[in-house]
């Protein structure tokens, strides 16, 4: 995985004579319907696929990039952050002389790179990183969104790319119950798709089910990091108490069980949106960094 | 067209025996980037092709449906609303003994075959119709929104699907004005594609832009009924004063001019929806239909 490389390596042409490297954030939004997911795999078409070819056309060399919530094949995003190294000679020059500030250089690069994909990555923004930032570590929390319309009298073709239909109606108040008995700092190993060696402790911060005033169900969740697959567990698992399928305390019951087996069920990924990730003020970035990494150094952990 | 046939011709083979009809009315939302736009034609994927291969698959003949609003290509709807004729026979038979009333047995088969469409045609009810109902001629009215994201922060990829991306900033309440100097009953030829003899009279009774929490800029338009091109050209118009390109009083200058030429410029279409037809209660269903087949009767007019 790209981003369990050392930090600090990341320009592969800086020479002895430019040391110095600048960091640069970038936020960006996608539709994940047409990916294979974030990471980049060979042959497939993936966000850090594109991403990352069209940063290669517009700085000349290969570029790597740092996210701060990898995402699973189909799964969208709305606030990402990405974070990738230039040399300070780079950044000047993205501008070629056409009286653009190297920021609105490279964003309108970059998206004049990516409208070939016809609006399925849009980039926001991009500028130099406070000292210290670190996409991926330096990252206080994320927060993800899941879109369900329960009962076809919600169903509507307009949205449903990025909406679960589910045929049942679902009891909200039962699911914000079930939520409230999973949050906070456990081991959510039911929840998770472990990597070997990997924790699957974590603290989920917020997780609760809202009715729109369209009457879609929106599930809220928010941890410091999430493990592979756990949004969509989580959710898979309240939608079967929601529908009465299983009963009243079953996710807090999962929780304690710490095994993932065929109980463990999965909700589509299409609903689901990486709505933003948040950061510590410029002062906080590096400690923030320093202690996600010390913090997982006995452990590979991965951010999501 | 199929809806100009004469009404009440609608059941091919009603026998002398049965000379009854029953009418059935169906609402249906549909996303129209899978489709040639709502009227048939031989060959391409239209939605009134869909829905009428659908039903002459459960009532196994073919059936003419009647729609409130023709959509054209690209263009959704959330609330059209049609009508077709059934036998009494036909209708009674649709639940096939499995101890369904006829409503929901025809609801179900029709979202069983349209479901091979993944969602792209979703029925919400059919029923039979109050007397005297036509799904064209009762309508008192027709809403449409029109979504635009006015500036790239608001661009959002998993919207851009239903959702306009203009790069300049749209001035709200000088689009606001220019809507209210167009509304009321006119000659809308310089907003229309007119055919032959058709009159472009129309009651414009609402029309106006709202921002939405999420900055997204919503026209909403309703009249008594549009005529072709009628909605896009308004909003498109409307866009031309809300970016600087056109002066203050543009589109009631346009309105006087009564000619269709260069300067009627359309918005695109996938950003249009139909979301909702009124009729009038049960016992004005009649007189209002008989009232629009008078009132046009010299005229040749498009519902839409």
């Amino acid at each position: 995985m790209l981003d369990s490389l050392p930090e600090g390596t990341a320009v592969p042409d800086a020479g002895a004579s430019e040391p110095a490297t600048l960091r640069v954030r970038m936020e960006l939004a996608y539709d994940g319907a047409a990916f294979n997911g974030w990471a980049a795999q060979p042959g497939l078409p993936t966000v850090q696929g594109a991403l990352e070819e069209a940063l290669a056309m517009v700085v000349r060399r290969p570029v790597r990039t740092v996210v701060a919530g990898r995402t699973d094949a189909g799964v969208h995003a709305r606030g990402q952050v990405v974070h990738f190294d230039l040399t300070p000679a780079e950044w000047e020059k993205l501008p070629r002389g056409r009286g653009l500030d190297p920021e609105e250089a490279l964003v309108r690069r970059v998206r004049g790179v990516l409208s070939r994909l016809e609006g399925a990555v849009f980039v926001h923004s991009a500028a130099p990183a406070e000292p210290g930032f670190d996409a991926r570590f330096s990252a206080l929390w994320r927060r993800y969104s899941y879109r369900i319309a329960d009962g076809p009298d919600r169903w509507d073709p307009l949205t449903r790319a990025t909406t679960l239909w589910h045929g049942q109606p679902l009891d909200a108040d039962l699911m914000n119950a079930e939520a409230a008995a999973v949050a906070g700092r456990h081991d959510f190993h039911s929840f998770c798709k472990p990597r070997e060696g990997a924790t699957t402790i974590r603290t989920l911060e917020d997780f609760r089910f809202v009715r729109g005033e369209d009457g879609v169900l929106v599930a809220h969740l928010r941890a410091d990091a999430f493990c592979h697959n756990m949004v969509r567990a989580l959710v898979g698992a309240a939608l079967m108490v929601g529908d009465g399928r299983e009963p009243q305390g079953w996710l807090a019951g999962r929780l304690g069980e710490k095994v993932r087996d065929s109980k463990t069920r999965l909700a589509a990924p299409h609903p689901l949106v990486l709505e933003e990730v948040a950061y510590p003020g410029a002062t906080e970035l590096g400690t923030r960094a320093e202690q996600t990494r010390a913090r997982r150094a006995a452990h590979d952990v991965d951010a999501r």
